[in-house]
């Protein structure tokens, strides 16, 4: 596991220079990758730069490779909070969005991975650009992949909590990641 | 003022771009130009763009032309929630810093706007480099500077309330901009 997480870490770190985010030697070092634990990072996966977590505030970069899927999941209420809220702005390559809504998976641009279909529910398709955004309200079902060039992501929300994160797929554990 | 106001967004524009950042057509026609109610855009002021701005949560580019300074403020507490609580992240260019806390107007590194000096206050500095960052608590008073290249700066904060916020300068009006 140690090469292969050097691996991930630097080629994120590609896709976040091509995107013209520049990170301090700490933040390269310290980029998380969470393969969800199903050991499948290339087909479901993310890999993430924290900026600021506090208890009112959050703000991330995100780096998908080609193809790569962050699975369903959805943000509910906690400690008498309202769950987190997100907002996804692209800022390199292409990522398909998915949320409650209407939509039809047969007709998406996206295929889920392999295996796990049953495990993707939400089918209202968004697709953001570079310059495109969208803003996720709290407790709502979403999923999102890449396009096949890859994409970076950055997202501004409330706290994360990643331990409080529901995921349709009863197999995935959020943490620890590496 | 038309032409100043286009000429003034289209050099913001240019910065953002040499930071990697890409805005839709739309975003970069409505680029907010600050002038403070003060009239010397080049010496004070602040251009904006906001990405989003919830009940919780605000996301915004900065831009700084070459020593362009954004005056001393704070954000109160506003019906009862603190104040905003904001986190700058440089992206291109030099930021000087300057907040609350131990420092000397003597040995820093800025001289305030000419004609204004006594409405500058605070003197702990704080000098954030492309991929350096700060979070100022709220009701902090703070202002900054762009060293002679100019800056970029991402902010992530709670919500923004352009008309709560409080300065130390009792001439300067921070809406309405343009």
């Amino acid at each position: 596991m140690p090469d292969q997480l050097a691996e991930a870490r630097a080629r994120a770190l590609d896709f976040l220079t091509r995107a013209g985010i520049v990170l301090t030697p700490q933040e390269a070092e310290a980029i998380e990758i969470a393969d969800f634990g199903l050991g499948e990072l290339e087909r479901t996966g993310l890999q993430l730069v924290t900026y600021i977590n506090t208890a009112r505030v959050c703000a991330k970069e995100l780096v998908l490779f080609p193809g790569q899927t962050c699975p369903e999941h959805r943000h509910p209420p906690v400690d008498g909070e309202p769950g987190k809220e997100e907002t996804f702005r692209c800022r390199l390559g292409t990522v398909y969005l998915y949320v409650e809504g209407e939509g039809d998976a047969a007709t998406a641009a996206c295929l889920p991975p392999a295996g796990r279909e049953h495990t993707y529910t939400v089918w209202r398709e968004i697709v953001l650009q570079p310059g495109e955004q969208h803003t996720i309200p709290p407790d709502t079902k979403h999923w999102f992949q890449a396009g096949a060039a890859g994409a970076v992501v950055s997202e501004f929300s409330t706290r994360s909590r990643d331990e409080a994160d529901v995921f349709t797929d009863p197999v995935i554990v959020r943490t620890p990641a590496y």
